[in-house]
């Protein structure tokens, strides 16, 4: 933890107020204790099930977050984001229970049925290049004409003060717990939930987990500075990360006390546990928790209460337990 | 809904010390609203999601209420179940959890995959023919020689009260439910869960689901009285019932509105539908009670809440969302 870190814009108090404001709409998810376990990865483990939340995903924190503090003004207009996965589905939820427009902006190769499943919700889909920066300039070109809200997946306090509210719960329900583990993909999560869990209590290790294939965070934690890498294909294309974002990387430095990296064979184990001894289904981006327990990233005792964030779970459900490998990856999307 | 049934020997009373006396131990399950199935299935569904409840099972609530109301005499001794299967498992794990002996009773030809299950929670197999009444002669005689307590899956009263645990935490959590779907295997979790419903609030409507391929309470109800049939194969082998038991029959027939059967189609179907839209992985025993929305056999409004029982999760997770055809079903065991 990064002494000199200036103090951050997110605060506990934006995320406790985000818990009240998003209470009526959101699942109270369980933080189901599976002694199974146990004995394997050798701590007491406990799953925050995200899965069960509303539409599969944490997403739906943040987006609510949002959308609960625009004005009239701004809901009239809608809102438009970049992302063809949980962000875009959990967006479009979200803004059809307000009667809002929610428009994704997504690659023209996105795979139908995650264009089928925007759609479904209610979302417009704008099919756009591949490239990111075309995509983040549509997006802008959206906004400057037609006035639309920007509700970025992870860049934006709002968003990551409502995905914090899982360490308020976690907390909650497991005041003893020891150490909490979440993945770090673009670090919106990450962000809310080490800032709700360090500055409620700085004693509980916060550990981030990224996949070797695209792990922007923990080499420039190694680095000490923001360091870009050339991302590979992974099961847990959700996370990919070839560079912190802006706004999430000084809260990750100053609050998360280790960032591990975990390799694909794990993470494919870790789907099939979940499913087999949690009775969960979760998303390879997911699993990467449990993957570095399993892989041994993660120096715990045997008595240690262990908090693992299982963040979603819209996963083919036909693959669950096989080995998988997805065909690329893309980093900045979900 | 039989008017002239008498007083059941299991209150609702029952259920509620039961409630107070497990609660300790058991998983607070959560309900889980799964929106994304409302349109398929014509009303608000809600999970309660059992397979999160420990080893797997609601089987727990039912083993736990029973183990703590024995004496330490009979503490001592240890408890026998005839079963290889969830309860079984469910056993042991509360016996071990007591410092208890737990002697399961099952068949020579048991998977190996289940005794190990069993005896890696503690517990002592004791193979047997596979002839029911066989083995119904063997724990009686386990019984004589060394004093053990019989923990039945649920012909037992005790047992009942601690699985109508379900119904009281249902009616908390959705207290304008307006319909509980259950299996029926044995009988057991229906009766205290009907009574649990029933003794609060006789408008809510309880159904109960079998298997085409092994429906004894079905039959029974359409002939007035209990009736056998030759059970064949289902992948939901857990619940089959050739004929009813005993005790939970006449509380069947006094509190359960409706008793409807589902075909394997349909339970190959909800279990995919379970993983894919819950996220949760259910065993096909627990994906009945979808099965019966999916198939049109339960008439309901598109906004009537409806609390779906799941059971269990214990299933090979390479099979979720796969149809598959189990090689015989063991009606009196599970």
């Amino acid at each position: 933890m990064a002494e000199t870190a200036k103090k951050s814009p997110l605060t506990l108090q934006d995320i406790k107020d985000a818990q009240v404001r998003i209470k009526p709409y959101v699942n109270r998810t369980p933080l189901v204790r599976v002694e199974d376990l146990d004995e394997m990865v050798g701590c007491q483990v406990y799953f925050k099930a995200e899965m069960l939340q509303k539409t599969g995903a944490f997403k739906a924190r943040g987006a609510f977050n949002k959308v609960l503090t625009l004005t009239d003004e701004e809901r009239k207009k809608g809102i438009i984001f970049s992302s063809s996965g949980n962000h875009a589905a959990a967006c479009a939820y979200v803004a059809k229970k307000f009667g809002m427009k929610a428009y994704a902006v997504m690659p023209r190769d996105t795979p139908k049925g995650k264009i089928e499943n925007c759609e479904r919700r209610g979302g417009i889909c704008i099919l756009w290049d591949r490239d990111y920066q075309a995509r983040v300039k549509k997006v802008a070109d959206e906004i400057k004409e037609h006035g639309y809200t920007l509700v970025h997946g992870f860049d934006d306090y709002t968003v990551m003060a409502g995905q914090g509210t899982i360490g308020l719960e976690i907390m909650e329900d497991l005041p003893d717990v020891k150490t909490v583990i979440a993945p770090i993909g673009g670090g919106g999560l990450m962000s809310g939930i080490a800032t709700a869990i360090k500055e409620s209590d700085p004693t509980i290790r916060v550990i981030g987990v990224q996949v070797a294939a695209s792990c922007g965070y923990y080499l420039s934690r190694l680095n000490g500075r923001p360091t870009r890498m050339t991302s590979q294909p992974s099961l847990a294309d959700g996370i990919g990360c070839s560079y912190p974002t802006e706004n999430p990387y000084p809260i990750i430095d100053k609050y998360v006390d280790e960032i591990v990296i975990v390799t694909e064979d794990h993470i494919a184990e870790a789907v099939k546990y979940i499913g087999e001894y949690a009775h969960l289904v979760a998303e390879p981006t997911s699993a990467v928790v449990l993957a570095a327990l399993l892989e041994g990233k993660i120096k715990t005792a045997p008595d240690e209460k262990v908090a693992c964030v299982l963040t979603s779970g819209n996963y083919d459900i036909d693959l669950v337990g096989k080995f998988y490998k997805d065909e690329h990856v893309d980093p900045v999307d979900d």
